[in-house]
Parts: structure tokens; C-alpha cells; sequence
């Protein structure tokens, strides 16, 4: 079931919305930013909004996991893989990746187990939303992935605009994109959460502007949200990180490491949710095999980056008090997914599968009025490496 | 100390951010929108962001309440106040409210107190942020009250547009805006969470559009989320607030009753997130003096609606799975407040005192993955309601 939402938009905002518009990959889907606003409270108002209409499908749950979530005409991986395309490669690679992620989550909290949604879109793509809640180590751990065939409005999109002449309107722009996406928060405070999300795009030719080229591009990055700080921790997590970036380019780590801090920053707080790691967007000025191999590896990274920091810390004592800075912490996070992550804010605008979007949310949170830690305190001491980012490396 | 910010928007970008400008009153302060996305991070883009400056005043706490916020120029009320401005007899009001309310708060919780802080603006304005946290009754409480001098652009302000000549520029137009606003979390899962907010707005007329008028609006509401009905409470709820409008206007209830059921609405969830009350914005197509007496009424009326219900439900035994659905409605609350939220989501944006913003925020707040009430349930008759608005009285 298609439905079809009129969207009230100048051009400029949808620019402003492209750049969820190209990274995007949450399970939700990657469709065109709707304004929350209501144009009937507006009292003053400058000139009328243009109209331009986004056409969303829901999603159906299904029974079973296809083999592929392609179109029939984008799967002629199958037949010969080594020539298979990179779409078909990407989502073998983030569905071997969930298999392997899930596996290794579940052996190291001995006791809950993922449950799965698996969903699709009548014109294509899907996804497999994978959650394990009130484990004995995660108190929530999601794993998602996705393919999302989309449209975007011609505005939006540079290619075109270049191509057409100034008489000829470029259409819509057809899109295809994949992602996983991951969101691990765990129990014991000293445990810290993680993050983690790959994802790769590519834009047909646009029909109206014959000129204008194909597009690719990849994005992703994992990063760590501890509440303390072991110093043995993070740096374990950002060597791990560094390693896979250097396989590829030495110049990798030290960018998507600013990148990443860059990212994750709540700017009405003046702080980064966590302690960083690797982050990058929009990367397709590299080889497309290198990087489809380099988000391989950093996918494959995850779980050696982690898991032995669990190990350390799962079962470690803590205060109530410590109990209580963690979920100061997650309230952070929240604020952080629901003010300024891309994919959240822009799933939520588009009317993508909520469930699958929230559940990068914590089980818990807290917000207290005005809470500042003691200086020189442990609590203190992570607050102003978020506030002022380390090289952990 | 004055910060400026330089911000990237194009003018409809500025319209989107209007009904923010318009309306906030949060004790943050009231000014442009600033884009969170990093143009930087832009791969695709169809033409260069229009920039324009916005400055912003950093709040300076005080250790005393002034008499006034006002401005001088703006304060000839207290030498003659039958023929003070609506400006003054507006704050008085508002500060008169915030104290009664915060005295009738404590009685009923019985144990906590208060704590306040006061700010205030170099160039004017300023606040009183008070916050009960962790009492007998109430998990957290705010009652904040601001004044505040700002600025908005001219392409946002139509009157300006119109009497423009198309050669010439108009410049920025100052406005006054003045507020109260309040949410008061309680602990028992059978006691609603309150919200009220009542803000004056006032713009001077620009000063290179010489024709353009001065304006002035009223905007507010109050309204009430439980985690479960008590078809008793509800209906006093509602009852008070029909009785503050029917004293001005057979017309009010029914609209502002509807109004607040479309502002309070998650769409994501298509949920609203909770069952409503009085909700008006950008009114001044009415008396101003009426208007001011109205908006008084309510203000009045918080406390007759509300402590009635407190009293019968704080004490009320309940579970632990009650308080669990308690606690993820909270986490709707939290949704509602930083995705939709005017107040909240501008004043996030443009750098307003965060600690006064946020207060909103209830203590603690859940999200479990896909919950859904079993069907018929206390829990599924509340997201019912909240789905599907009623007619209370």
C-alpha cells in the first residue's frame, strides 16, 4: 500500500534536507524531509511554499527473509558473482555482517536472544530489524538492515541541475541505498554503549537530464558512548578503529576520527554524546572496490573492538549513584538521536518503520534540572572529554 | 556578553523558522533559527545558502529578582498602572501566577521546595526558572517565567514585505515577547503530568519600512497527559478549562480545544501525547484588552483544574507494570517535546539557557521496542484516546 503525502517545501529546504536525503540508511527508508510545521498557525509569512509531492510505500512484515531484498533486475548477482554488482555485494556484506554481530552479542550475554521483524516495500527493498531487550548484559541491542529504493526531487540534486537546460525540468531522481545500522546500550555502567552503521548509495540517471551521470557513494562509522572512562577501553576501541582505517589509507583515521567528533556533537549542550571512534559521509572519491572493501573491514571490526570491553566490564560492581550517571548519559543520547541524527530526524519526518527507527533509543533515561558533576570527579572527568575530544591513539 | 552567529539560511528558510519566532516563549529566549547541518558535509547542492547574522545575548544569572524586566523605556507601568502597558501588566501577571502556582505546588507535595534561578539580558529581558525536584508528589517540576527583547528578519515579517517599496530593504524587526510556562511530571503513574504556557508577543514597527505596523499577539494553552484515564479527572480537566473560555467567547473551547489535539500530536507515532486541553497561538483578531483578561483567566484556572486531581490519585497504590507504562508515555513526552515542540526545538537551535528549556523533560523516560498494550487494557484505553481525541465535556 503506497500512500502519497503532498509535501510543502521551497526549494532551499530541500536542500537543507538532501543531506539526510543522501546518507540516510536507517530501516525506516530514505524518502524527501517533510516540514512538521503547520502552515495554517503561520501568522506572518513571506511568500507561499512550493509544492512538491513525496510518494512513501509501507512497509509489509513478512515471514521469512528473502535471499536478497534487490529487484529482480538489480539481482543478477546470483548468477555470477564475481561480476555481481556492488548493490548485490553491499547487501550480502551488511547481512553477513548482522548474522555475525548477532551471534556474537548473544554468546557474550549467555542469556536473551535477538527477536526478528523482517519487513518489505512493494516496489522493492526491505528490511531485517533485529532486537534483543532485558538481556543479562544488553538492557537493549539493535541490529538492523536495509534496502530502500527512493526518489528524490530534482532540486536536490547538483548532477542534474548542471545537465538540464535552463528550459528543461530534470524529473525526480530514482535511488537506491542499503545500510546496517546498530545501537548496543548495555546494563552495567562501566559496560559502554556502541554504535555502529554502513551504508552505501547510488543514484540512477535522472530521465529528463540525460547528461547528468550515475552517482555513488558510501558512509558510515562506529563509535563508543561509555559513561567512565577506561583508559585501556578506548584506546583498545580506537587502535581497532585505526587498524582497519590504515589497511586502506593512512590519511582515514585521523579524518574520520574529527569527522566523527564533528558528528556526534549536541550542539545545545556543547558536548559530544560519547567518546567518538570513526565517522565519514558522501565518500566516493576513492575507488569504489577500495571502499566497498574498507566498509567490509570496518564492519568486520565491530566485534573485536568491543566484545573484549564488555568482557572487562559486565560484571563489574557499581553504586546506584553510578546507576544514575549512566542514564544522565543516555539522556544525552536520547537528545542527540532525536535532535540531530540524521537518519532518526529525517526517519521520523518521512514515515518510515518507527519501531525500527526508536530502537536506538535507550530502554531508560534520565534528565535531572541542572546536574553538574564534581570537578576532578570520575563523572567530571568523562563529561570533559566530551567536551573536549582526546586522541585516544 | 553578546556571542554572534553567523547562520546559513535562505529566506525560506527564515519562513519555516517564523512560527517559532512568533510564538516562543520559553525562558530561553526568543530568536532565528539556526540550521543544524554542516554545509560542509554537503555532497549535492543546487545553490549557494543565503547567509544573514543573528546575535545573540548569553544570560547572566542574578542574585535577586528585579521588580521588572522591562526594559525602562518600556516600564512607565509602575508610576501609574491603570494606564500601564499591556507589556508591563502582562509580566505582572505572569509573575503573580508563577507564584501562586508555585505555593499551591508545594502545599500539595508536602515535602520538597522550590529552588529558583534568576537571569537576566544585558540589553534587557531576562527570567526566573524555578524547578521542585524529586518531591513527595512531583518526580520534577518547573515553572519558569521570561521577558525577552529579540530581533527577527524582515523576509519573516509580512507587514514589513508589504509596505516595502520593492527597492527598498526593510531592516531587522524588533519584537517583545513575555511568558509563562511550566510541566509538572508527578511520581504515582495515576497522577497526569501537567503543561501550561501563556506568552504575549509584540513587534515594534520596522524602522526602514516606515509603513508597516506595530503587532501583537496572545498564545498559550494548558493541557493534561496521563498514563491512565480516570473519566472523573479528565472531565474536571476539561470542564475548568470550557469554563475560563465560555466567560469570553462560546467560540473558544471548541477551537482551542481542537487546536491543542493537532499541536500535541507525535506524528511519527500518530499518537498525541496526551489528552489535551486549550491551545491557541497568534491571536489577535479580538480585543487586546479581552484578550489579556483571558489569558489571565487561564492562567488562573491551573490550579483549580489540577490539584483536585493530584489530591485524589498521588497516593493511589500501583505496579510495577504501571509504573513501567507510565514511564514509556514519558518517553513520548520526550519525543513530543524535542522533535515537535516550538519552545523547545527553537530555543535548542539559537543557543537559549538550556537547563530552563529542557526542565520539560521528565525525570526518567522508557522505550521498549514494538510495545503495543494488549487490546481492551487500561494502557490500550489511554493510547486509544490519545490516538483518537474525545470529546470530554
Amino acid at each position: 500500500m503506497a500512500h502519497s503525502a503532498a509535501i510543502t517545501s521551497a526549494p532551499s529546504y530541500s536542500l537543507t534536507a538532501l543531506p539526510f536525503t543522501t546518507t540516510y540508511s536507517s530501516p525506516s527508508g530514505i524518502f524527501l524531509a517533510k516540514p512538521t510545521w503547520n502552515p495554517k498557525m503561520l501568522h506572518l509569512r513571506s511568500r507561499p511554499p512550493v509544492r512538491a509531492a513525496v510518494s512513501i510505500e509501507k512497509e509489509t512484515p513478512e515471514a521469512h527473509r528473502p535471499d536478497t531484498f534487490l529487484r529482480e533486475s538489480d539481482d543478477q548477482a546470483h548468477s555470477s558473482s564475481s561480476s555481481s554488482s556492488v548493490r548485490a555485494r553491499f547487501e550480502k556484506m551488511i547481512r553477513e555482517a548482522q548474522d555475525t554481530v548477532c551471534t556474537a552479542l548473544e554468546a557474550a550475554d549467555g542469556g536473551a536472544n535477538f527477536k526478528e521483524d523482517v519487513w518489505s516495500r512493494p516496489g522493492g527493498g526491505g528490511g531485517i530489524s533485529r532486537v534483543l531487550q532485558d538481556g543479562a548484559v544488553w538492557e537493549k541491542a539493535g541490529v538492523n538492515v536495509s534496502v530502500v529504493y527512493g526518489v528524490m526531487p530534482p532540486e536536490a540534486y547538483r548532477a542534474a541541475k548542471a545537465a538540464a537546460s535552463p528550459d528543461q525540468k530534470p524529473g525526480p531522481i530514482p535511488f537506491f541505498a542499503a545500510g546496517i545500522s546498530s545501537v548496543l546500550h548495555p546494563k552495567n555502567p562501566f559496560a559502554p554503549t556502541l554504535h555502529f552503521n554502513y551504508r552505501y548509495f547510488e543514484t540512477e540517471a535522472p530521465k529528463d537530464a540525460p547528461g547528468a551521470p550515475r552517482q555513488w557513494w558510501f558512509g558510515g562509522g562506529t563509535d563508543l558512548t561509555p559513561a567512565y572512562i577506561f583508559e585501556e577501553d578506548v584506546k583498545h576501541f580506537h587502535s581497532t578503529q585505526k587498524k582497519a582505517c590504515d589497511k586502506f589509507n593512512p590519511d582515514f583515521y585521523p579524518r574520520f576520527k574529527k569527522w566523527c567528533d564533528d558528528y556526534f556533537y549536541i550542539k545545545h549542550r556543547g558536548e559530544r554524546r560519547g567518546l567518538g571512534g570513526i565517522f565519514f559521509d558522501d565518500l566516493n572519491d576513492y575507488d569504489q572496490e577500495m571502499l566497498l572493501s574498507f566498509a567490509t573491514e570496518c564492519a568486520n571490526s565491530v566485534i573485536p573492538a568491543y566484545i573484549p570491553i564488555i568482557e572487562r566490564r559486565k560484571d563489574l560492581p557499581f553504586t546506584e549513584q553510578q546507576k544514575a550517571w549512566q542514564q544522565l548519559r543516555r539522556g544525552r543520547y536520547v537528545e542527540f538521536n532525536l535532535v540531530y541524527d540524521r537518519g532518526t530526524t529525517f526517519g521520523l519526518k518521512t514515515g518510515g518503520r518507527i519501531e525500527s527507527i526508536l530502537v536506538s533509543l535507550p530502554l531508560t533515561a534520565r534528565w535531572e534540572y541542572d546536574h553538574k558533576p564534581e570537578e576532578g570527579s570520575e563523572e567530571w572527568k568523562l563529561l570533559d572529554a566530551c567536551i573536549n575530544p582526546k586522541e585516544w591513539v
